[in-house]
């Protein structure tokens, strides 16, 4: 069983995960962590924390001589910014934030952690916290990678924008998306999505949206039918909508399949005409899972963004040490962060499928996976 | 900590749940079980089993003078259709069934359990499965009930019919909801949605739809947003997704909120006027969770599912004995479960509510319970 | 991961447990499970409550054509004695036990769960629920098996009287062991142990002991040192310590290993003179783990179980309704069930092995868990 | 539920922790949790590393103006050691370990993990992680400490030297111990036990031991016995058998007890004469836990701990690269660690004892937890 911790608030010295359950043997690219934390950091419409931050992954424990050792894993991503804050964090004379902001963990917080203050709680409830998830599905996809497996995103819509996605394999689609910075390889559909984050930059206002992460390479048979809590598409909701904003998930075209007839929506089974025959599919409306399990197609998972809830036009609120009603007031933040979210999105469903894997495959080290698979 | 497993086969003697996490001192009223799994047995557009099975609970442990003792619950249901099958497994001489149906466990069951036959497979890859779970439910709504926390649901979807849902309370929506065979509280659409139903039925075909659960009465602070599984909401979505068939799930109406600006989207926080002021709001575009915790407005979880994979017009498939291409067979089947699946809904977000609730609120009985909230 | 519940009360209508995580196509032979069922029921010394009962197991679930299909199994043990008390616990008349008995769960019990009677606490707390538990490990038992990893035990003391284990292999002390009705391989201190057993029943008094439970055949890694819990010793001193009774668990003779130096105490290891030569050990004093790993020698794990608490001999207490100090009054119980606790500690250590076998080589069926292995 | 990961390699640049679900608002006094460090590093019959160390932690995450925020704390003890490695990790020219020691990880863990070198197991299988279990133990007082629970303990066997524990309160018995480097609160045993660790250093050899922890205060009714996993038994049986070398763990003086006529040994109660009556025993043969459950008596765990397997007296083994028999090779090492293993002891246990307090008060602040208490 993998598993993941992490800690660490968005104003403090950094971030720290740990990550246990990965076999000895696996070659750890610093390098490519730092690529997954990069792409995490980039998209239009980003505020000006990301401008102060690089983020680098360092490595505490469980790798030796550049390879896993079967140890827990420790990662740690130092907060550039700490430098700024850390003075007053010590002084302890940082102003109360007592007006929740809609949207926000603040109200809940406050309440569920009996606190008048809701600064304890948006420092942990921040997206910051996802560049340690980036680190951890950099890992999970180092492992994938291995046997195969790829894991990309593109993004669907950005504030009712709609990409029409070309009629290309995964691959395709992911090199167009990694050429821009809305991560949308609809490049009309793309110019449109940066007017409109410039137009609610303007009217300080943020967006949302959508993105789609797929997995391809994927072995028939993860996750289970048997027991409700061993379905893969239910882990996999569960890890992509535990994402800051992410509201809705669905595998494949779910919503839109159930508004179709059965004949439209199953995907029908052929055989392909190789030397050495298989089944295949033409159409993958299923997302690439059936009755909880992978069925060998690329695993699809589309979900949805809310708008950042942190707005320059301000929202009414609730003085809660006062009780009287107050406008929220602007934090520094993003316009729109859904290209970054959907870097987190491959990381979380990276992590889903190896978590999977290690379990389907048994074995303790990288070469008795290996062979078990074959 | 809540916990339960099911088992049973859909054909086999019985389902059996065990419960385990249960406060000592909850009354167990076996009538409101038997309830609810008459709700999920009914729906327009329901198979021929359901006209064999007439769901009751057995309780066989946990119970003592008609409440529950702090003990695991142990619930049975018969399976009236065991009768017409029991020879048949004794005998082994069932055929086998080598032509796996699109949208089904069957193809990703055989291959991830190395078998020949789909049947172990959709024996427990059916819908029947959710009886026992709507009885765990059940539990968990009566639980919820001494906290004044009421979950309901309707039907907002089936086949492309778009109920238009009135601008009701909830209590509200649910009486129209219950008072009729398609659960849809839009009365005009409801009659289409049986129109659509008939229609798929002549054709051979099935279909799918959208559903809602809503839970009110609930407290602040259920679920974190300190660590990522802790999140209710990614809770919400794995206990949602792990149902048959349901293949999307958003917080509120999350992929239409990810196309507005976060000024439209936002639930602004205001205070009442009564004597004793309290934070409220005019909106729950949230679905009454903010960073992942409820937020004191309702939950509302939407869920997709798609059409059911069984369909009287057979589809391509492949028979995995000999290699060659092969049409499906139909077995017995429903037309829609969107209305059940509506009610499996309302138990496993139920489910989630309760396990929250009694790690929120601690305590071994319902008394302790009852004066940790108070 | 292999996961199970059990539940049911002492003298309810059954007991029952639900199985998560076996793969498929594993022989489910019943008499193998009733054999063990048997085995806990024998034993010198156990009281009225074993002649009224002869169980057998009913499985409800997960098995098709005798097989494992990798749903969960459902596995019910029917009371007997269920028809002296059913009429009694429908009318609710059973008088209140108000007098916890010391060395119960009674006190603590009462107090946590908020309850004037201990009924509803005994009748979970009993030593009855552990046949469900031996069910399970026969299952266990039988997937081991095909491994060749068998588990079996002696028991090496009774009230004092310590047996004088001779030097012979582990399948020739079971052997000695199985023959006689103490389970103990010494003859001579078999005897004794009866006359205790007798000696003690006479006085109104019980008598505990200790057991020792081997599993022969065990490969290499199975546990882990890299995380607290994981190790595989610490997982099987939770296995056997929830045994009810069990008060002491040790992994070999470690009680006297702490009193010996370390050169006397670690396992050296040599080479065989075979054609493939294997490393070996000529002593097993680490009890078959190091570091929190199988080393491939026998898995040794021995448990001290408290004389029961059930005494005729009346035991000073207090009544928690009046707050006056009372006597305790006998109920029907067993003067010595250290051999039976023995079997119990077989099914235990069967189930800890099997979960990490399973977790150790992945695969989902028998066939790919052997394909994996070899 | 309250978790910890921890993380890290003996000689690598720290350990580190991750704890989730601590309530919000509890004061972390960093200068106890160093003073528990401090303590886990004394001891008579220490190696060299302690006096390169001085452990100190540093707080990462989840503390903001002194106090616990309710997000995850991250902790991190820098490894001074490291200097000195360093270099050679990063050349990766270490010598190969390639002939296992005996009574240690090396064999078992090479073989899992597929190596042909010691070091990535030894660099994690020792008992350096132990400061980070202390480091989070010292957190768990910290809690149990605002509900009055108080965790101590005592060495009570070094290497066959036995104390006479004095009939004292556990208050006085542990003033006794911490006044002295061997932690026995019988002064002239403690002496006994100095020159048996000295001659077993001038031997070349190693000792083991036994010690008692124990927790005051404790309320009744944590654990249960309702479900196997729950029994508190059980729960602390895991924690304190996952130190390493110890290899038997007993709660109350259990092999002893099984010894006895339970008429000797199950605790009676009686009643206070105090103006508000209470229950109360006259003995704590029990450990504090009957039913798996506390039952308001001191906690009590005593653990058998293996005399450390590095010897400078060579042991027999084989180098696996070769296949031939050669002896070990000393390793820096004590002679005798059984002091600070029953500070680790502690910690285990105020760990377990903390898991299940918040779980049976609830409540996500101090402040609450404290409301549920009354």
């Amino acid at each position: 069983m993998l598993r993941f911790l992490t800690a660490g608030e968005s104003h403090g010295p950094c971030l720290t995960a740990i990550v246990d359950g990965l076999p000895a043997g696996l070659v750890v690219d610093v390098e490519a962590i730092n690529h997954e934390l990069a792409r995490r950091q980039g998209g239009y419409g980003r505020g000006g924390r990301m401008k102060i931050e690089r983020d680098k992954v360092e490595i505490l424990g469980g790798v030796l001589y550049g390879k896993t050792t079967g140890a827990p894993l420790s990662l740690r991503i130092e907060n550039r910014d700490w430098a700024n804050w850390r003075d007053r964090w010590a002084a302890g004379d940082l102003p109360k934030l007592t007006v929740p902001r809609p949207g926000h963990a603040d109200y809940a917080g406050m309440v569920k952690y009996g606190l008048d203050d809701a600064r304890p709680i948006l420092e942990r409830a921040s997206a910051r916290e996802t560049a340690a998830r980036v680190a951890v599905g950099a890992v999970a996809k180092l492992l994938l990678a291995e046997f195969d497996v790829v894991v990309g995103s593109y993004v669907a819509e950005i504030g009712g924008v709609v990409g029409q996605i070309p009629d290309l394999g995964w691959p395709e689609l992911w090199a167009l998306t990694e050429g821009n910075d809305v991560r949308c390889p609809d490049t009309e559909a793309a110019d449109r999505m940066r007017v409109a984050i410039d137009a609610a930059r303007e009217a300080g206002d943020s967006l949302g949206g959508v993105f789609a992460v797929a997995a391809t390479g994927v072995l028939v048979g993860l996750g289970s039918h048997v027991q409700w809590d061993r379905r893969l598409d239910a882990r996999l909701a569960q890890a992509v909508m535990s994402i800051p904003a992410i509201k809705g998930v669905e595998i494949g075209p779910a919503f839109e399949n159930a508004r179709r007839p059965g004949t439209q929506v199953h995907d029908e089974l052929g055989i392909s005409n190789l030397q050495s025959p298989k089944v295949i599919r033409t159409s993958n409306r299923a997302g690439g899972i059936e009755g909880g399990m992978t069925n060998g197609e690329p695993v699809v998972v589309r979900a949805a963004m809310k708008p950042i809830p942190t707005t320059v036009t301000p929202l009414r609120s609730v003085d809660l040490t006062t009780g009287e009603e107050a406008a929220t007031q602007y934090q520094r933040s993003d316009v729109c962060a859904v290209p970054a979210a959907s870097v987190v999105g491959e990381a979380m469903v990276a992590w889903v499928l190896a978590d999977a894997l290690i379990e389907k495959l048994g074995g303790d080290s990288m070469g008795e996976m290996k062979g078990h698979q074959s």
